[in-house]
């Protein structure tokens, strides 16, 4: 029974999904769906990615919470459209909470919207909000054991970003590990090793994403 | 109506979650539902609780994980009753997988059973298992901005235990803004800052915790 309502609602994200999908490529718009667990840095990245970026980019920022707008603040510091979604008690963005705000976000003069999913390493890589592509990051600070415990969201995205590298002399995190059992899980899985803190690696992400957003 | 589906699934839920409570009571056992985000050290906490406290209590451990066993083998390791629950997709526990399995596991021969829940800062905090408290950790390497942005979690434990102390030097968290805030949201959180890789802080919580199980 349960299992039945939980299909019935994927299938109606779906759809609602692909009628997201159908005014963002009207747009001519790129869009992420940038998903971890809280605190591995997706607010830093998307701040370090607009640095880079903007003048090469008209960039865009929807951000998922529960509650909560200091991620928009930090992004509208930055001069750049963003819009704030608070889910209340869900865990994850759905394609529904993107249809409800997509008019009223200037997707026309946009190049790239990144949407900042709510932190959370699982439900959020079930739910399509009519993106082109999924990112992940995962802190290095997290282990090495998160592959295979959470493998969907690994599964699900184009890219992952495992950041705070600066963090790896003083933790016993095998980074390799990750790398081996996310490639099990997702060959064609892009991985770049970053710190939003230090800059570190931060040039081979941009550029790669710049290349996809343009192609 | 989604929501009135979700408020069903609670209320259900809440029914078994006072079945299990009752034979929790019945065999005089102490039930602990341990929450966190992915990573921020539930097995390595519960690992260092073992073995401060397995001379004074008898101690058992169910594990839930979306998917694998690395965490049970870690608990069986150290010769300790322990059940792993695969949730499948599921992002948290709830009060029918514990009773699924409550009656498989020598609740009567234990002194303090701990439950670690799903890795997610967000849903395991509304499912009721029937446990007597709930207590939660929170990486310092998260960020300081997790308790206004996850409350109901830090609304919900009894006791928040801040890991990973050791890295505050290397990183930007702090940790005092993490404490007022979420005394803000629940008055009576007894916080714990505690390494469990260098064992500082960790006899000030098993103290507190083998006072809560005995009284």
């Amino acid at each position: 029974m349960k299992i039945k309502m939980v299909s019935r609602i994927l299938e109606a994200n779906d759809r609602i999904a692909l009628e997201n999908r159908k005014k963002f490529n009207e747009a001519d718009v790129f869009v992420i769906n940038l998903m971890s667990a809280p605190g591995a840095g997706k607010t830093s990245l998307i701040e370090q990615t607009i640095k880079t970026l903007r003048n090469n980019l008209r960039i865009g920022i929807i951000e998922g919470d529960i509650a909560g707008t200091d991620d928009a603040q930090r992004i509208e510091g930055l001069g750049i459209p963003v819009i704030q979604i608070n889910t209340g008690s869900a865990c994850h963005l759905d394609a529904n909470m993107i249809n409800d705000i997509i008019d009223d976000f200037p997707i026309k003069d946009l190049d790239l919207l990144i949407v900042e999913n709510v932190g959370n390493l699982v439900c959020p890589a079930e739910f399509k909000i009519g993106e082109d592509m999924k990112c992940m990051i995962l802190s290095v600070a997290e282990g090495d054991d998160k592959p295979l415990k959470y493998p969907l969201m690994f599964r699900e995205s184009s890219a992952l970003i495992l950041n705070k590298i600066d963090l790896l002399p003083h933790i016993e995190t095998d980074i390799e590990k990750i790398k081996r059992d996310s490639l099990s899980l997702n060959p064609s899985l892009q991985i770049f090793g970053v710190s939003c803190k230090t800059g570190k690696g931060l040039a081979q992400w941009t550029e790669w994403l710049q290349a996809a957003v343009k192609k």
